[in-house]
């Protein structure tokens, strides 16, 4: 059984075939660029593949209320051509397929919980730090939404006391993207977060950053795995700094195995590593095709 | 259908009986001492009265993992002949009925979400502001958990410029809880909250933290709802005042509608007014009845 999978960044857009165990046999990716270019190169690439359903893991912020008539579109996104615009819409008029259709961050957080770090878990947190900073939420064995999705990147956190520089985000300065995404490191520091050394400061202060928002989500979710993706996570030496961080925030309150002795396989790196996003996509994929032949048989 | 319903609070107990409409038909409170007085008069209470299931959202923390040989013990807790103790096993001994077992706060959020505030909405947040501060979570139509229910009063918060006050909580000291429960109120200014006049400064600087935590939960779960009960939230000019600083945290990045012109009806007072609780309670004993109504006939 095949399904598609779209992981679409800000900057390139992945498509993939993958199988029921989430396997990918085929994938192919070209940069983002204005809907009228890229989407005909995803139309043409899944063209004849005998589908069962397409998966859709998108950068957002995106429209994912069934009920309403924008449902399905990516919304208030600086990306040229990509504002309000509908995606889902225009992907239907070409493929007459259940489609899953969520952020690349639920996706990915689903991915790992169906085949990655979070196997058989019913619950994970998928962070990404790179550019920008997102969040997937998964518990009680579903991706979680409310009026929208998860728009975690965007908490408040403590200012470090040695931290000068003001933030980057246009909306809140100092919020966590402000402070910790990989724009920060390079505007604090004045070169990329990947030319500082692993012993340099910038890490603790990173840390600090990021343990304080996994905090706070344990304490409103408890999520049984964390899984800590993107391109500033490429920095390996980030992960013992973050969990003792959030050792120190959380102070032994939150009295459980996966706190103390258990951390290292807490909060972790994607299961999938890179393939997160486009496995997420395929289980999107696959809960749509289990979706559709539920209404079907009621 | 009558259903037993148990809002177990640190202070005092209260026991009632429900209908299938949320409707509580009789109730009484009694205090809540060591279980092995406060127990018997539960049982008292409840022998002869035709029960189709109990529910109970009770103080915590507790153990709500159904795989462990510890599930429905009250856990941590300094309250006297309370930590360690099987709360829900002892009431299982006296009635052999479906049980529910969840938070206090829990059950209140979902009380909320089947006749309250939140009616027919699937998420809301329920957060109770008293003594301590805790959070329920519910979201995609269920109750959510992890490793364990949310503590979500624990989160840090951003300090206040003006506040001198170092906080109680013996974990984090200047958490949302250690900064904004009633005994940090009282600690702060010297009298009780309620004893403060209506236009005090305390009231903008406990909408401040109340105010961050929420906008943190807001970007993390989207909750089409949110419900602020408990002693301190009897303070009506606390909400004005908190719907001001989630607006001002978020700085419009989140755009819809319940976040402008719509957030007096988004944040807002209990539904079912005091009986949030015991009705939550109620609600977990339909749902415990429903899924035994479930295993039973697959």
């Amino acid at each position: 059984m095949y399904i598609g999978a779209i992981e679409a960044g800000g900057t390139k857009i992945v498509c993939g075939i993958g199988n029921e165990q989430g396997e990918i046999i085929d994938r192919v990716s070209f940069p983002t660029l204005q809907p009228s270019e890229t989407l005909p190169r995803i139309v043409e690439y899944f063209r004849g593949k005998e589908l069962k359903s397409i998966g859709v893991g998108t950068f957002g912020p995106i429209n994912i209320d069934k009920s309403s008539p924008e449902y399905g579109y990516v919304t208030t996104t600086p990306k040229p051509g990509w504002s309000n615009y509908p995606f889902l819409g225009e992907l239907k008029k070409a493929f007459d397929l259940p489609f899953g259709w969520d952020t690349d961050v639920n996706a990915a957080a689903l991915g790992e919980a169906k085949w990655g770090a979070a196997k058989g878990l019913d619950s994970c947190l998928y962070y990404t730090v790179g550019t920008g900073i997102g969040v997937g939420v998964y518990a009680e064995q579903r991706l979680i939404h409310g009026f929208m999705h998860p728009e975690g990147g965007h908490v408040l956190v403590r200012r470090h006391a040695e931290d000068h520089y003001e933030g980057f985000c246009p909306y809140h300065n100092d919020c966590l993207e402000g402070l910790a995404a990989g724009p920060a490191l390079e505007k604090r520091w004045g070169v990329k977060g990947a030319e500082l050394g692993a012993d340099h400061p910038a890490w603790a202060m990173e840390a600090y950053y990021i343990g304080q928002a996994l905090s706070q989500a344990i304490l409103l979710l408890a999520p049984k795995k964390i899984i800590l993706g993107g391109g500033v996570m490429h920095q390996e030496q980030l992960f013992p700094l973050i969990r003792q961080e959030v050792q120190r925030t959380l102070n032994g309150y939150v009295n459980v195995p996966q706190l103390a002795g258990g951390i290292d396989s807490y909060i972790v790196p994607p299961g999938l590593g890179d393939n997160a996003g486009l496995s997420g996509a395929v289980a999107l994929g696959i809960n749509a095709l289990q979706e559709f032949a539920g209404q079907r048989n009621s």
